[in-house]
C-alpha cells in the first residue's frame, strides 16, 4: 500500500461540480489501494476576492491579519472536499495546515516551514481515512496562522510527501505537464515524460508554474513530483532526481531539455559609476530593502575609473526599482539612469550540458544566423541565458528548439 | 478604565462600508478610555451561502466538517475589522475562538463551552490593543474547530465578558432593544429600558433574538447585557439581575413586562393512547432522536384506560415529527394522529407575577372578553402561555398589552 500525496489547484476546484470531479479522482487513487493525502488550494478566485475585500477596509492590511483572512479560502475547499468524499461513501477528514502539523516561522505572507509534525495526519491514514489538507498555510510558534506565499500549496504537498516518506507527490494543475518550450511561442514544443529537479528549477519560469521552493524540497528529500492535468487522465511529467542517469543510457539523447522564455524583464543601466569597492552593495542593498530582486548583473570594464552597471529586474518591479536607483545614483554622484522594457530572457536548460562544451557557442551561432542580437549573457551549471529583444523571442525560441533537436519526441 | 465586551451581528457587517462604520463605533468606545473586546459574526449572508455550498457537494454534510466551513465566516469578518481599526490608527488584533481561549465539548454544530482560557486576550488588552474575536466558534479537546449553534456569537460575547469580569456586555443588533410586544402586532408596543434575566429568557422568542444560553450565562455570572441598535446611538435595553428590586420600589409599577408571541407552532394529537406507564417516553424519545423539541404537552384524563395526548412542536419541524409520531402510534396500536398548524403561542411575562395571584385569571378574562378561545395552557414561575388561533393572536396581544397597562411608558 503506497502513500500518495496529491495537490489540486484552485481552478480545478472553482465550483461544487468541479470539487465533486476532483473527489472522484481522489477516490480512484484510494480504490487503487493507496493511502491518499490530498492538499487543496482555495476555490477559483477566492484568494483574489479576499484580497480585494481587505483593500476595501485598509490601504495596508497587516500581514498577520491578511494570513488569517487568506487561509480561510483553503479551509472552505478542504472541508467541502471531505464532505464530497464522505457523501460518496469514503472515510475522509479535513485538516487545517496547523492540524496537519505544518509549523512555520513568523514571516507572515511568506512564511518558511520550520518543522513538520504530521502525527495526527499519520494516525488518520492508519485508520484508512483519506486526509484532505488545507494548502498554503501553517502555524507559527505563537499559534498564529501563517501563509507560505503564492504557490504555497505546492510547498505544503511536497513538504508533507517528504516528511511522511510518500512514494510520490502528484501536482494536478491546468496544464498537463512540463514542456520543452512555451507552446504559445514554439508550436513544435512537446511535453516531457520526465525532467530532473535541477532542470525543473531552471525551467520553472514557464509551463507548469511550480513554486521553486517546492522543487527544492523534492530535490533535497528525493521525493518524485508528478505534474499532470486535473482534467485529463494523461501521464504528465515526472520531476525526479534520477533523470540524469537514465539519459546517459541513450546514446543520441539530446542534452538540452528545454527552452525557457520570460518577458517579465526590464533593464536598468547606471552610467558613469565610480569604480571603487562597495559600489555594488550601495546600489543593490536599497533594492533588497524595498523587496526588488535583481536578476542578471553586468558591470563593464572600467574606463578612467568609471564604469557602467547594468542589471535586470522584473518588469512589474521597474517603477519601484527605478525610483530607488535614481536616488542612489544621485547620492553617489553617478551619471544618468537608463531603463528599457523591451527585453526578454531566453534560456537553454539541461543537466547534460554540465561538463559538455559547445552548447554556448551553438546557442550564440543559432541566434546570429537568425539575425538576433544578444544584449546580455548569464550562465549557471545547467543553463545558458541570453537577453534578446522581446520582438524576437518567439523566433529565437523556435530556432533554438530546432537547433537542439527538441522538435521531435524521439 | 472599564472593560467592555461588544458583539456585532452579521447584518451590521454585510460589506466593507458597514465594517468601517462598526470600526468607528468600536474606536469611540476605546476613545472613552475603555478596554474593548469586540466579538463579530460572519458578514451578512455568509453563513447561509456556506451552507448552500455544502449542500451542493453533500446531502448530509458531516458536522465536524460543517463547523470548520462555517467558522471561516467569522474569521473573515474579524480580520477585516482588525484591519479597518489599524488603518484608522488604532492598535488592534484579531483572535479566532481557539486563540481567545474558548474551549468546548465535541458536540459539533451545537458545542457547549467547557472552559474559558482568555490569557492571550488579556495580554493583548494589557498592551492597550483592541481585540476582535471571531464569534460562534471554539476548539475541542481534540483541537478540532467547533461552533456554538445559531446565535452562538452572543454566547461568545457573554462568556468572554463573564470570564474576564467585564463591566458590561453590549450586543449590537438590527433592533434597538427589547420591546413590550412585537411592534408588528401591537402598535402600542414600546422599548423597555431594562429587564431581568429571567424575564428576558421568557421573552426571547421575539424582538432582539438573543440566544437563550447567552442570557443564562449573563444571569449565572451576573454580567449585565445591553441590547441596542448597531446603527443608531440610542440607549437600548439593559438586561440585568437587579430589575426585580428596582421595580418593587415603584408602587404602581406594572408587574407584567411584556407579551411574547410565536406563530412557529403546530399541534399534534394522538387519540386513543393506552394509558400505562412509559407511554410518554415511547412517544417522545423517538422525537428527541430526530432532533424535534416538544413544547407544550397536555394529556387528557384517562377514560376507560385510554387517553388523548396533545403536544406542540415548531411548525418547521411538523413534517418530520408527524412521520415519527405516526410510526410510533401504529406500533402502540393507538388511534389516529391529528395535526393542526393554525395556532400561535401567546405569553405574558414578568418576574412580578411570582407570588402575586390573579394574573392568570386576568389573562383568561381578557381573552374571553375578546371572544378568543384558548386551546391549551402552560405556565412557568414568571410566564403564562395560552395557545390560541393564529388569526386572533394580534388582537389578543393588543388586548393583553392594554389590560396589563403596557400601552404607556409610565
Amino acid at each position: 500500500m503506497a502513500l500518495i500525496v496529491q495537490k489540486y489547484g484552485g481552478s480545478s476546484l472553482a465550483d461544487a461540480d468541479k470539487i465533486k470531479n476532483v473527489a472522484r479522482r481522489i477516490a480512484r487513487t484510494r480504490d487503487a489501494d493507496n493511502k491518499v493525502v490530498a492538499v487543496v488550494s482555495a476555490m477559483g478566485d477566492t484568494t483574489d476576492d479576499l484580497i480585494a475585500l481587505s483593500e476595501q477596509v485598509s490601504e495596508r492590511p497587516e500581514p498577520r491579519e491578511m494570513d488569517v483572512l487568506l487561509s480561510t479560502g483553503e479551509l472552505v475547499s478542504c472541508t467541502l472536499m471531505a464532505m464530497a468524499l464522505r457523501s460518496m461513501g469514503y472515510k475522509a477528514i479535513s485538516l487545517s495546515g496547523a492540524q496537519a502539523g505544518i509549523r512555520t516561522n513568523s514571516s507572515h505572507g511568506e512564511a518558511q516551514i520550520a518543522g513538520m509534525h504530521p502525527e495526527r495526519l499519520m494516525q488518520e491514514l492508519d485508520n484508512d481515512t483519506i486526509v484532505i489538507v488545507a494548502g498554503f498555510q501553517g502555524i507559527s510558534e505563537d499559534l498564529d496562522i501563517t501563509t507560505l506565499g503564492r504557490g504555497g500549496s505546492d510547498t505544503t504537498a511536497v513538504a508533507l510527501a517528504a516528511a511522511m516518506g510518500a512514494a510520490r507527490c502528484e501536482v494536478y494543475t491546468d496544464v498537463d505537464g512540463i514542456y520543452t518550450a512555451d507552446p504559445r511561442l514554439v508550436p513544435a514544443a512537446h511535453k516531457l515524460d520526465d525532467i530532473s529537479f535541477e532542470e525543473m528549477l531552471e525551467l520553472a519560469s514557464y509551463g507548469a508554474k511550480m513554486n521553486p521552493r517546492s522543487i527544492e524540497l523534492g530535490m533535497v528529500y528525493d521525493t518524485p513530483i508528478l505534474v499532470a492535468s486535473s482534467y485529463r487522465d494523461e501521464p504528465g511529467t515526472l520531476i525526479h532526481g534520477g533523470a540524469d542517469m537514465n539519459r546517459q543510457v541513450g546514446e543520441i539523447r539530446n542534452r538540452v531539455s528545454g527552452i525557457a522564455t520570460d518577458t517579465n524583464v526590464s533593464k536598468i543601466t547606471v552610467r558613469g559609476v565610480t569604480d571603487r569597492p562597495g559600489i555594488a552593495a550601495s546600489l543593490f542593498e536599497p533594492l533588497t530593502e524595498v523587496g526588488v530582486s535583481v536578476d542578471v548583473i553586468v558591470q563593464n570594464a572600467s574606463v578612467g575609473g568609471s564604469t557602467d552597471m547594468t542589471f535586470t529586474v522584473k518588469r512589474t518591479d521597474l517603477a519601484r526599482a527605478e525610483q530607488v536607483v535614481q536616488q542612489v545614483a544621485n547620492d553617489l554622484g553617478s551619471g544618468e539612469v537608463v531603463t528599457a522594457s523591451d527585453l526578454a530572457k531566453l534560456s537553454i536548460v539541461g543537466t547534460g550540458m554540465q561538463n559538455a562544451p559547445g552548447y554556448a557557442s551553438a546557442m550564440f551561432r543559432t541566434l546570429a544566423d537568425e539575425g538576433i542580437n544578444i544584449e546580455m549573457i548569464t550562465t549557471s551549471e545547467i543553463r545558458i541565458t541570453c537577453l534578446v529583444n522581446e520582438d524576437q523571442v518567439a523566433q529565437a525560441a523556435r530556432a533554438l528548439h530546432t537547433a537542439f533537436d527538441l522538435d521531435t519526441t524521439d
